[in-house]
């Protein structure tokens, strides 16, 4: 095999009371990279259509998740890259992981699969972090894994693959704003109280076991977030009636996608997710900002192979 | 049935990454109590052994529940309680607990049970809370439910049951020494790092997937506590020896029982438990300090009738 086509997926981080550890992996919505083998050795961006991102292998994500897993694979061959990029960098659904897991995923896949997931996921993180400044892996790993990813620690690199409900239902909503990372991260504070600490460990450690009980009941309840969601909604318009829309119209429950400006909601079944995108749409569509939306099922099985 | 006689077991909060809303239930140690019923109504503790307690049931953790019990029953008869107390109060492994669930766990029985787990929980907590000056139920719970328990939260009452894995063993040591609640509860921070928060949530999601999942390895990669640890050993002498010999013996982790004074470890079988006994019992019969300790199986019952 001397080319791949791979489906690169769409993920959603910072799961409400998951902050910084918790993610999953979003089915049909993501990018396609063709991969193919070189004999000249290195790692070359050859096409890149939807945005404008720099064909600089040194300043491409993708082009330093490849860079990284060669360095160590030390293959006798290199690689051309083209990335057909549907989903938009900054709107906060794993746009750079999804570039810097398909270029490590894809190439591994040439070579006969020398590393597993967990290390694909460690040379992704150096492509990732030079579009989010550090070093993160919650949006990488469910991209890698698929499903629900309990990103332990980051060093050393500790990845949990949770279960995921069959019934599960992603509605997003994407606010065509643009939220600077550097102030989603600024308006964080550095000190929380330590009672809405324990809130929200009580919270994630309940996600955790109706993951495993399959509790759509327990899931809603677990899905708050009273530590970041007040802070980083504010960059986004309108989150509170969306919110508030979203879980009226049958939502398990709604918090932002990594730091923004898109909004997730679970729902259990398909017909609830189209109801609460049905109803969010009626907020968003008065504001006059442009925003696209659509309705998925969680995706278990992370990146595919196309062909 | 007229008389019962039941086993009130010690229980273990605050474990490690779950401050304040992670418990455990001891096996073998714990009290006994002898409820019967009585024409005469009202609630009269008519004996207590062991430790010295108060005789009045409105001052009497056991006499408060089960006045709570009793106001919502309204049963046509009354009970005396007897109590045989094993548990030292103030030793950090659920003194209070076990007599504030007890009595309304055998009252339960004796009126044919007409209240859940969860009910007898809230009418516990009542009683817990006049001795620890507020409401909660991470000691309640596990000695009523048995087995690893998780507080979601206290209002309104949410009770998790988690899975405990089968060979999991604890070692306690109970240091002879006083610290008061109020100590204890004022040398806490009010505001935490972010960073420390998220750790800690990481952990006990993870602790979560490790019970759910059996995974001893990831038990122990899961119990730790940067945040309430280094505030409260510092008022238990020669705790970070007393750690690490138990990890160096072998345990999957050590952590404060309750609020202290009491040290817990849990291990994988229990040989390892035995030789983390060991192993803490070299450290504390060096400092003059008078010391109690035990192994025993995490009970999974909870609450067991005697006869």
């Amino acid at each position: 095999m001397n080319e791949i086509k791979i489906f690169c997926p769409g993920t959603v981080s910072n799961v409400a009371c998951g902050f910084d550890v918790l993610g999953f992996c979003l089915d049909k919505v993501g990018d396609e990279m063709i991969i193919r083998r070189t004999s000249k050795k290195g790692i070359y961006i050859t096409k890149i259509e939807g945005y404008d991102l720099p064909y600089e292998t040194e300043k491409n994500v993708a082009g330093v998740s490849a860079l990284a897993l060669i360095e160590d694979a030390k293959p006798d061959c290199g690689f051309e890259i083209e990335i057909y990029k549907k989903i938009k960098p900054g709107s906060g659904i794993g746009s750079s992981a999804a570039s810097a897991a398909g270029s490590v995923f894809g190439i591994n896949e040439l070579l006969g699969r020398p590393y597993n997931k967990k290390i694909l996921t460690y040379f992704a993180m150096k492509g990732e972090a030079i579009a989010s400044k550090c070093e993160h892996a919650d949006n990488l790993a469910p991209a890698i894994f698929g499903g629900f990813v309990l990103v332990k620690s980051i060093t050393p690199l500790e990845i949990l693959q949770l279960p995921t409900p069959d019934d599960l239902y992603v509605t997003v909503i994407h606010p065509q704003i643009e939220i600077k990372t550097a102030e989603a991260r600024a308006i964080l504070p550095k000190e929380i109280p330590l009672q809405k600490a324990i809130t929200q460990w009580a919270n994630l450690g309940s996600l955790v076991h109706a993951l495993h009980s399959n509790d759509y009941d327990l899931i809603s309840k677990s899905l708050h977030d009273e530590i970041i969601e007040p802070y980083r909604s504010q960059l986004i318009p309108h989150f509170s009636d969306v919110k508030k829309a979203a879980l009226k119209a049958g939502a398990l429950g709604c918090s932002i996608s990594g730091s923004g400006p898109s909004i997730f909601s679970l729902s259990k079944g398909i017909k609830t997710a189209k109801d609460v995108e049905v109803a969010i749409n009626n907020i968003y569509k008065t504001t006059g900002i442009e925003f696209d939306m659509f309705v998925c099922k969680i995706n278990t099985e992370g990146m595919k192979i196309i062909s």
